[in-house]
């Protein structure tokens, strides 16, 4: 049995989100189909996160067990022949320990969150951005993001739907900057709880409207209530964009996933 | 009678491209439909340029007529609400003189070309970015491109079906630059041949791939000849971006684009 570590790239929009559902495709489901297509084995795969509907990810990571002999970049190929016409891909194939896992090794996830504040309709970025109409004020919106750094009871920006045993998080990083087009929200923690990073987001949204303050933000906080809670952003502007483990991680024989020179 | 400068925002994916045509869908017939739904008026729209199938546009110019009193920001307003689900949007417009034209009165059109050069199959790109697989020498391709910038005969890189009188054409700018997860090519010249961007774009690609030399780029254009062409890249990958006008054309009583303050 070898143990493989997948970098997937996907767009959200046509699966219920990460999670295998019996309702309807998921992200998972599509992998583990084409890990079953090529391998001939019952496949179970394992990510660093769960993604909700309609959330993206440029780098989740994941792993995977297989029997058969297979090199990791034979292994990457053949899932992305299997997984057309699904917008998912593997960008990169490694083999690792047998102890390393997706999930609990990983050290922290990093997301972002892309807001286009202006006011006609979304054509090219439909579904992968929140159309937000202007003006945002970005430095209000960073100054206020600071307050939620730390650690904090995030009940407030807690779906209620979350799994979590505890609302206690650190978020490590939380920073709001102009980018072309819009805005880019960056969040950083070891993990977030259900809606943790939407539900920031929209609070911050109103912030940067100038209808709510850093005081109420604050306040939504404080109060540890998800009655507080001002907006829940919608999960297009949403992606997971890293998941971070200990170095030594990825390594062993066959940790090559690009094709051998020459 | 008023004019109106429209400046539009589409997706090319599901359109035969700009032009109105019998056996399709297309931009101008979706802006004229609306201007129509809105003024009850018949419309016709002129743009700086006429771009193919599956080609996009992040900033088209265009302009039409209406004989209603109707302010810049009601006609933006109400032409978006129409255009829906369309993946078309008007971004700003503005009342001009009677006798600027969106394509006669053009200085400069600017295209964008976006490649991907990766292994994986495109997800949240496809349809907005050309794959090419890796690696591509950016540094090769701009110096190729340097060859083309100048008074040409541009046969080699014209379709079969350009109308153009002349295939001597002035190319401005061919430049070629590493993004974030791709490569950018920059196109600026007065007009354009039909298809001139995307067959540029495909031999530099063969430079950049190695499978062409610089020298062989050179004798494809001197070649004046499309049989000489290397490969015409796709249109997924190219956006038109920008088209430049005399300093003074969008001006006059409400020009206006934005709500009125307070």
């Amino acid at each position: 049995m070898t143990r493989f570590r997948l970098t997937v790239e996907f767009d959200g929009r046509p699966f219920m989100g990460w999670q295998r559902q019996a309702h309807g495709p998921s992200v998972q489901q599509a992998i583990e189909t084409a890990v079953t297509a090529v391998t001939g084995e019952a496949a179970v795969v394992h990510a660093a996160g769960r993604t909700d509907a309609g959330v993206h990810a440029t780098a989740m990571v994941a792993h995977v067990d297989v029997a058969r002999p297979i090199t990791p970049f034979r292994l990457m190929e053949a899932l992305n022949a299997r997984l057309r016409p699904a917008p998912v891909a593997i960008l990169a194939c490694a083999e690792v320990a047998d102890d390393w896992h997706a999930r609990f090794s990983c050290l922290g996830r990093r997301y972002v969150y892309r807001i286009v504040d202006r006011r006609a309709p979304l054509t090219l970025e439909r579904g992968r951005a929140w159309r937000v109409p202007p003006p945002l004020d970005a430095e209000a919106m960073h100054a206020a993001a600071q307050r939620l750094v730390g650690q904090h009871d995030f009940t407030t920006f807690r779906s209620a739907h979350c799994q979590a045993e505890s609302p206690v998080k650190t978020l490590d990083r939380l920073a709001v900057r102009r980018v072309e087009g819009g805005i880019a929200v960056e969040a950083a923690a070891r993990s977030f709880l259900h809606h943790q990073v939407r539900s920031m987001v929209g609070c911050l949204a109103l912030v940067g409207r100038g209808q709510w303050r850093e005081a109420d933000l604050v306040a939504a906080l404080a109060a540890a209530d998800r009655a507080a809670l001002g907006l829940n952003a919608p999960p297009d502007g949403l992606y997971f964009v890293e998941a971070r483990y200990p170095e030594a991680a990825p390594s062993g024989a066959g940790a090559e996933d690009r094709p051998p020179a020459g």
